[in-house]
């Protein structure tokens, strides 16, 4: 099941998207959730409800509404560096002194930077250095701690597309990446949730990002340093993870800080991420407004 | 006014501190907000009215309730790093690698580790390495982007303690240090929300943290190595901070890793955390349930 979050006639709502259309989930079961978090922690059971409604709903055009983002207020969200064995290896060639241990590095975005999968990147006043990162994001399902690997599909909701935009100069100004990750606009996560068991499987995704027409990242989850029942395991050795967190998986090679001379992202540009199976996404780039 | 979130009853409320009682405010005006986020959001108004109604609500002995996070469910929880000059130093004279660059170094602790000023914090199964850090948060009251430093306090709501607790082997093994700073229990914040207007100087404030009865940190924010109004001036520069968000603002000299040998906290312990004018947090440390 494809699960969006879409306004239409005002009103921002969940439907369930069939090929090129949306069913209207909450005309046919008004009692049904309006919002991905609340549906995540209201449970299967709402989520069968969901389906249901979703074969009698009326059916509107797809692109004759504003896709939000699927989860547009997470309480977490979170990415992971270095975690593509051909990232780091075209980082390692380019003799950037990275600390390269046998540790997952996760950082936060602020949950503000979430956007949606066709809305404006902000290029920032205070900075020309923005970047791509097309990715595979997951979204947790269920509240839990000390999830072991092999248990770790039981708490997945399901997966989207998730360009973690980067700006590299700020990303650098401090080890812990926080501010360079987590400008306003630098979230666009869609186009929709893909349920879990509609993904066959999620270590044999292919991304591919364009700028403009042309490919810069071509890879597969395929090439993940860690697997994700070993990162769900390493967060919930830490921390409680809830319905409706988002957690990004980091980027295959092919960044533009890693081409020589670097190749930045400009207004006027688009940048869309393709994974196999989950969609697209597509983003205009524009100045940050001033007002 | 100190507005405190507390727990009678089996029902959770915000509530009015005065001396060793509480206004128990929505027994006076039903339509009041319950929680501290939409207290704040709701604006000045809401809390005018807060105030009037602590006039002529009645009042618990302070003793007879519990008293929970101030901020139960902030959306952004962040911290600085290396921000007290004393800090900085006792790290230096340690010798250890630390990048001291003329940047803020901000780091997210996760939403899910907030926790009461009184309740226990768990010695995690994957460390022992716990330790303290006593500090002072403010808390956001306007939704802002691009607050010149002199305007901050024109966003800040007020402020209270923040036990910015650290798995320090954890914090170490990923430069961005999210996992350790974010175990769950390990933001105790409290014990109430002193508005900004009782806050007399925030750059003037006395911060002690015992551990037992152990004068472990005994500093001052007059020895900041930033401004608050420079803090918000960069974390705006970036993204949107909107009410309720809660910024802890480093810890002086005296954390547990600067001994030698370090003194970790056990089980058994309690940690206390005491800053003029604005009260005092005290966690029990107790090893993590097994449940």
């Amino acid at each position: 099941m494809k699960i969006a979050t879409f306004t239409e006639g005002g009103r921002t709502r969940l439907g369930v998207v069939q090929r090129e259309e949306i069913a209207d989930v909450s005309v046919a079961d008004a009692r049904l959730p309006q919002d991905m978090v609340t549906l995540l922690e209201a449970g299967t059971e709402a989520q069968d409800a969901l389906a249901a409604a979703a074969e009698r709903a009326p059916r509107l055009a797809l692109k004759s509404v504003r896709l939000e983002a699927p989860v547009m207020r997470p309480r977490k969200f979170l990415g992971l560096g270095l975690s593509f064995k051909s990232h780091v290896e075209e980082i390692r060639a380019r003799g950037v002194p990275i600390p390269l241990t046998a540790n997952q590095v996760w950082f936060n975005k602020q949950v503000t930077s979430i956007s949606g999968p066709y809305d404006p990147i902000h290029l920032p006043r205070v900075s020309s250095q923005l970047d791509y990162e097309g990715e595979v994001a997951f979204v947790i399902g269920k509240k839990c701690r000390h999830v072991p690997a092999d248990k770790a599909s039981d708490v997945i909701a399901g997966f989207l597309i998730c360009n973690d935009v980067s700006v590299r100069d700020w990303q650098l100004r401090s080890p812990t990446s926080t501010l360079g990750k987590s400008f306003d606009t630098h979230g666009p996560i869609g186009p929709w949730l893909t349920t879990a068991d509609d993904v066959e499987n999620p270590h044999d995704l292919r991304i591919r990002t364009w700028v403009d027409d042309e490919l810069r990242q071509d890879g597969s989850t395929s090439d993940f340093v860690y697997s994700i029942g070993e990162m769900i395991a390493e967060l919930t050795t830490v921390f409680t993870l809830e319905p409706g967190d988002v957690l990004t998986t980091g980027c295959p090679a092919g960044v533009g800080a890693m081409f020589d001379p670097p190749r930045f992202m400009k207004a006027g540009q688009k940048v869309r991420v393709e994974v196999d199976g989950l969609g697209a996404i597509e983003n205009p780039v524009i100045d940050e407004p001033t007002n």
